[in-house]
């Protein structure tokens, strides 16, 4: 098999990449309602797509953003549910797109644009190696159930929703999932762990409107100042978060664990370096990579209040805003954490401002046993997309939904990225190598059969 | 005179007010490049105002906006020098504006709308103080020069340039500026002091671009957290300044000024519902008053890093960005002050970030001895134009050019303020109450003729 369906996709991937780039150019930005049709039309293109490979294929509503659902038999009656989402990241800051964020360029073999490698990229590489093993084998080797979904970047629940209530009706075998990255662009990984999620804001809220800083400056509180003070009784200097109570279910790492990782040889000059950051930085007595996968964090993604213009302004902010996202690991319970986190901010937050905590959603972390069989089949199958030995590797991201597939599914979860995390995704410039996409293509037929 | 003066002023104000909406359309918003234009036709409106009174008037430019600059004789050789400015603040929160912030408007006899109160609405008592007593009496009783500035808000030095280089020209024998505020509607008074000011920026740079915080979470240094690190190393919850140095040139209130602050009967809570905040805040061991007019501060006017849009985005801000002014008091140098609050700055900032520090200028505090004749003058003429008692008081904010004044031409400075702290000033809703601009331009011609 591996010769035809690998030869189909050597003949055609010139063409997948630019249906691929039809896919990217709908603005599916879900966190915005003002792209809410945008986000529902991208979904019925692909629903249209999978009609046309003889899926039978469709939106289902649950609330939220439509998810797409698409069956279709094979040979086996084994179930092969692939799931991936079709919604992107917002695409601020625009002005740092070197093209614009939607319309998808290629330049020396790799694709940019909102969406190329988080996810619409990777799910394309599925639904295409469906479309080779169909036009040449004519049948595919077992059941394939597509659930894409339209709210994974802006921590939505009608996914979760849909498979708790379909979940007899779902019923997969093994469950593959393009969200992830390799360990490198020579190194396929299999991820068995994810960082788990919980995302929130805080708003202090001082005078009616903003204020002299001269009349009113010495006499009340200035809520960025709060902001401020909050956040440095949140996180040390040196890395440790001070919130009380927010370690307790971390599990630490086993030693197989940190010496795999060490064996990877991870650079953080050269991540410095990328980065154009002075230095890494993070938690005493862990590597990296070590920070990166198996350890939590508390992460300021947006702040803001008062003043932004050119030069100076002397007023005092009516209000400062800021936004957090935790990551959790080994057993942290997301309820518990934001629990915490929140009991921490209100209890160290004065009664000279109010404060408001809205919730972006929550996830918990998952690790995988790496020596079941469904999951050793992917390392195999990668290998021979990509004809390089694939390693297991763990990733800092979060990937809400295989929490809840864990929950509702009860089968293995196979993490089978082709993303690099050099990609850029929810930045600007996001890309994702072609090279990689047709290996992934590849990859991803290979699977179908080895399952 | 006052007879007549002051009749012709309640026949005309109705038109000087139409006048004056006229002065406040201009958008001469000195901060913003994209407004030079505006600025300047502003300026020029304005001399063309005075040449209609039969000024020698004329814009004077020495780089950065122009000086509005006006002279004509009178009967004595004494020469009064009336300081101004035509320029605004930036017009944002635009949104929070009830009616548009140029083009103002009167709603319960009050002035709504960009500069109405600071400083065009104040400037205006004065041109129609000079016109009511030149069409009543026929001249003047002593020489006045108009001087207005264009960059009294954002810190620009065309005026103090321009009056170090022409000191020996200008040479008044008193200066007035209308550019503070009374104690309240119903207190006017004479402002014999005035707090400093350092402003400046620092801006914390990390990855190139905003990154993923799955990906790079804990792996490197969040600015948007360094950023709130350094700022609760620069104050501390209650309210005290932390910086090394910062206090030490403070001078400690007087026994009389304590005691006549009190006498004020200043209400924390009608001030803290006043601006719908809680509670006020800060420095303990001093009263809010004193707070407010005696005491320096550390104040953030802006704060800004990372997402800023609806709900959530996971990601790493690449910069943040922190706007700071510090109010100064007493013998506290402006050089010296923003010195140790730079060095803290570099002190405290760790090395995995870039640290960039901008500079918006800066002024000395000043403090004026209540007993000089020629303030008493003003008191006088205050106590008559606004028919009420009229007492001293201090001020929270700055005039930079005061001490500019005190500097090169080396007479007395009167601070004889029309507005209300509760005007707005720098905000949204900026006003000015139509009874004080009759009452200011009444004061301001009895002034003309008691000095």
């Amino acid at each position: 098999m591996a010769d035809r369906v690998e030869a189909y996709i050597d003949q055609n991937w010139v063409r997948f990449v630019e249906e691929l780039k039809e896919f990217m150019r709908f603005p599916s930005v879900s966190a915005q309602r003002a792209h809410d049709k945008d986000t529902r039309a991208c979904a019925e293109w692909v629903v249209a797509q999978l009609k046309g490979l003889g899926f039978d294929a469709g939106l289902v509503d649950v609330g939220g953003q439509p998810i797409v659902r698409a069956l279709r038999k094979g040979k086996s009656k084994k179930r092969v549910m692939i799931y991936g989402h079709y919604d992107v990241q917002p695409e601020d800051p625009v002005t740092e797109w070197q093209t614009p964020p939607f319309e998808p360029t290629v330049r020396d073999g790799t694709l940019y644009g909102r969406g190329s490698t988080d996810d619409k990229g990777q799910v394309w590489t599925h639904v295409k190696a469906v479309e080779a093993i169909l036009k040449t084998e004519g049948e595919l080797p077992c059941e394939v159930l597509f659930l894409l979904e339209g709210e994974e970047e802006s921590g939505g629940d009608a996914l979760p929703r849909y498979v708790a209530q379909a979940k007899a009706d779902i019923k997969p075998d093994a469950i593959v999932i393009s969200d992830s990255t390799m360990y490198d662009a020579n190194t396929p990984a299999i991820t068995y762990g994810l960082r788990g999620i919980v995302a929130l804001e805080f708003i202090l809220r001082g005078p009616a409107a903003d204020v002299h800083s001269g009349a009113f400056g010495g006499g009340i509180a200035n809520p960025a100042m709060v902001a401020a003070q909050i956040l440095a009784q949140c996180v040390s200097p040196d890395g440790k978060i001070l919130v009380p109570g927010f370690y307790d279910d971390v599990v630490p790492l086993q030693d197989w664990e940190r010496e795999s990782f060490r064996k990877l040889n991870f650079n953080d000059e050269a991540m410095a370096k990328e980065l154009n950051i002075p230095r890494v930085h993070g938690e005493a007595g862990y590597s990296t990579l070590e920070r990166l996968w198996a350890r939590p964090t508390f992460e300021v993604n947006g702040i803001f209040g008062g003043y932004q213009g050119q030069r100076s302004k002397t007023i005092i902010p009516a209000s400062a805003t800021v936004k957090i996202t935790c990551r959790l690991v080994g057993n942290q319970d997301p309820a518990r954490v934001r629990k915490v986190v929140v009991d921490h901010i209100r209890n160290v937050c004065p009664n000279t401002v109010r404060l408001e905590i809205n919730d972006f959603g929550a996830s918990p972390p998952v690790l995988f046993d790496v020596n079941d069989p469904t999951i050793r089949a992917a390392q195999d199958a990668m290998r021979k997309g990509f004809g390089h030995d694939t390693t297991f590797i763990r990733c800092g991201g979060s990937i809400p939904v295989v929490s809840t597939f864990a929950e509702y599914l009860g089968c293995p979860v196979i993490l089978m990225g082709f993303g690099l995390d050099s990609d850029g995704p929810h930045g600007p410039n996001e890309h994702f190598s072609l090279d990689s996409f047709v290996k992934g293509t590849k990859s991803a037929a290979h699977l179908l059969r080895m399952i």
